[in-house]
């Protein structure tokens, strides 16, 4: 019966998270992760993400202080900046998201690459401490990786959810030997509802 | 070396849609649903979301033609209306999301369901003709599911992708049972993203 469907969202979220529970091992993971990986798990539907996921030491943590402390959250597409959810951060911290800047479009077609990689480039000014969401560009984060290597300021964390076909896993492998605090899923699975997700539970936990 | 990175927009697009011309059986699919599966394919990196895709007779050609008479699109969430490509668009069609609306809070609070549920109660005045696109929210689903019922004037296609552990596999089902016209993704996947790619595969296929 279509009508027998749960209408409390306390109840819908408290009952997902506890499926969510039953279903993945959340054991074996570093305890402040584990928000994360029932978060992103939460936001895809699917209990085998965290199979995939990788992360550096203290990452997480680096995360909840980054974000505690006042950090902007930069966002490589619109998507995951609506995906954030607003009440939940710390400190109101800026969510950044470049994309659409009107230079943007322009200079990328000139220079021969994606408005994302272009984008990036805008960045350069926030990025020192920042939390760093890729939610579908693997150029935004093969950009990005180059200017670490330029020598550029360093995020406090990278949220490493490229998707796709053309990339993808290969931006992500190198977010993973780059030295950057990151958490990343690996392969061609991500999106911007994911890197959302992880940066809610790194606000606020699953409140 | 991560300065290989392909940076050309359009060799992104095409290198992608080949990988999933040769890794995704299209041929047995209605020649107009085709550009729909690859670019939900590509939404979300998964090649074996075909396998869980269901829809009625006509249905790809019902969205395409609306879209071309101007329908509005009905969304569940802001990220759903971000992840729409609006020069993409036939008819600069409207884009409606009624989740923010002022009045919708509150109502959803003192009658003790969702705020997506309550949002699509302002629908009604859209519903005749439009597209709908539920990327996120089951409770959007079921009770679009109710006006139905109700008599409420129907869509010309609804697009569920509704997604997550509670309710989102149950009003894929209802939806798939109801009579209305739809494209929807069984089980617990689906999201903003892929909700999207189907309106813009409807809107203008892969270019």
């Amino acid at each position: 019966d279509i009508h027998d469907w749960v209408k409390d969202p306390a109840a819908i979220y408290a009952q997902s998270f506890s499926t969510i529970r039953d279903e993945v091992e959340l054991e074996t993971l570093p305890e402040a992760l584990r928000d994360v990986v029932v978060r992103i798990t939460h936001a895809c539907g699917m209990t085998d993400v965290v199979d995939d996921l990788s992360w550096s030491d203290g990452a997480a943590e680096a995360g909840i202080k980054a974000l505690a402390d006042g950090a902007p959250i930069l966002v490589d597409a619109e998507m995951v900046a609506h995906g954030i959810i607003g009440r939940k951060l710390p400190r109101a911290n800026r969510v950044i998201c470049t994309l659409n800047d009107p230079s943007v479009a322009e200079a990328a077609k000139s220079l021969g690459t994606t408005r994302s990689a272009m984008a990036v480039e805008l960045w350069r000014p926030h990025l020192e401490g920042a939390v760093v969401a890729i939610g579908n560009a693997p150029t935004a984060l093969f950009h990005l990786l180059e200017l670490m290597e330029e020598g550029a300021p360093r995020p406090a964390l990278v949220l490493g959810f490229a998707v796709g076909f053309v990339g993808a896993a290969e931006s992500k492998e190198a977010l993973i030997q780059s030295g950057l605090p990151f958490i990343a899923l690996r392969g061609r699975r991500g999106g911007s509802a994911m890197a959302a997700a992880a940066v809610n539970a790194l606000a606020g936990g699953l409140e």
